[in-house]
């Protein structure tokens, strides 16, 4: 299968990491490659390199012999397209309207938590999170909408949007990072969940290469002045 | 067929004016519900009525029996299921990978053309979009990479990814909307294509009741300070 996946940062690029997790989490061979961040200047090495391969210069880009598919959520529809027996997107038609919808609304909302809370995996900033949730409603209100999503999975002890894990599980990985990172609080009925998604092998792989990348990068550190030794 | 859609403000109503277009074009039944934009308040009647339909409180909503579907993308794709004879989406993998693609693009970037040029159909805000251009690089840069995506298609005299107009297309066309209110550069390779979407019925029918709404709704207008008689 000549599947190449371009990568950024695993410490940072939430986007990354949900197309990098369908793969992993399906048993789907590809090549990966990383594409190191740094200031994203329309003339630095991280955009002069992304643009060489897809105009938006963003990544994840996935390349399938001559296409060349740019944006997590395209590259997931695609994979699902390719691999019709793996059931990407939950089996069931409305379970998979409700997955495509949650995906959608990560895409496009929760900008106060993408914001103020940059996914930083090594990091911890219990501290910065304290500080934000007392002083940012909308910060509250994105959490509280998360945790609604969690709460309404159709199983207790299953995913999002089924018994199956499926995309839109790869799509709130991020998230519980980021309230990881900001010790952001998590109800006890979405615990389980949470662990679920952080025992599973792709999510302790990406944690473990993201810890080691020990590579600082400035704008995506609006709390820190150095990575952790 | 039982297809409710809810949607805002034709005037000002990016998000809606997608499935909507969809649906029309498609000739596809479905029973239309206005929702009047307000400010938006957690407590003022849109949100209060929206929410009562679906947790996101946003537009547009599909309602299809009892499943209850929010946000644009999920909405087109799930109705790309429903209606599989129709090439919702263009009929080729490769196009239709290229149109979820900037599909998701839309979703999730342009970020400067939609703060800085809210759509407004009524209004002539060819006087502001001349000093915007001015002032703002990033703007000139969004507007670049639209004209990128346009030029793109692959039959000149086509649509956005094939011969025939798919949800891609309904994707950009609020952009147009934008472009004609703020007289925003079209290039001559573009114009072409413009004027294909601006020709469909469906495009006219939602640009005259925008311009029969006469609702002047504060928070989409930071330019004006009352509608048009
Ligand atoms: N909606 C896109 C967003 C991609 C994106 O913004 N990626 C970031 C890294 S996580 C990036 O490449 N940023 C570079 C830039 O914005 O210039 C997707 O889902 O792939
Ligand atoms: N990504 C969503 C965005 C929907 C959205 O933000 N809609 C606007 C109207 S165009 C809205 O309902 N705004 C109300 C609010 O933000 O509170 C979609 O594609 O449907």
């Amino acid at each position: 299968m000549a599947l190449d996946l371009y990568i950024g940062n695993k410490n940072y690029s939430t986007w990354s990491l949900r197309p990098w997790m369908v793969l992993k989490v399906f048993n789907i061979e590809f090549n990966e490659h990383w594409i190191q961040f740094d200031d994203f200047s329309a003339d630095g090495a991280f955009k002069q390199y992304a643009r060489a391969i897809h105009p938006t210069a963003t990544v994840p880009i996935l390349r399938h012999h001559d296409l060349v598919i740019s944006d997590s959520l395209a590259i997931c529809e695609y994979l699902a397209e390719l691999f019709p027996d793996l059931a990407l997107w939950p089996a069931q038609r409305d379970q998979r309207a409700r997955a495509r919808s949650i995906c959608a609304e990560m895409h496009s909302r929760f900008t106060q938590l993408r914001q103020l809370c940059p996914m930083n995996i090594e990091a911890d900033l219990s501290h910065i999170g304290q500080q934000l949730w007392k002083s940012h409603p909308a910060l509250r209100e994105d959490v509280k909408r998360i945790q609604d999503i969690w709460a309404e999975r159709p199983h207790a002890d299953g995913f999002l949007c089924g018994a199956a894990w499926s995309i839109a599980d790869a799509f709130y990985a991020p998230v519980i990072m980021r309230f990881l990172s900001y010790d952001l609080p998590i109800s006890s009925k979405n615990q389980a969940y949470v662990d679920r998604i952080l025992n599973l092998e792709a999510t302790q792989i990406w944690m473990n290469e993201a810890r080691q990348e020990h590579c600082f990068v400035a704008i995506d550190e609006p709390y820190r002045t150095q990575a952790e030794p």
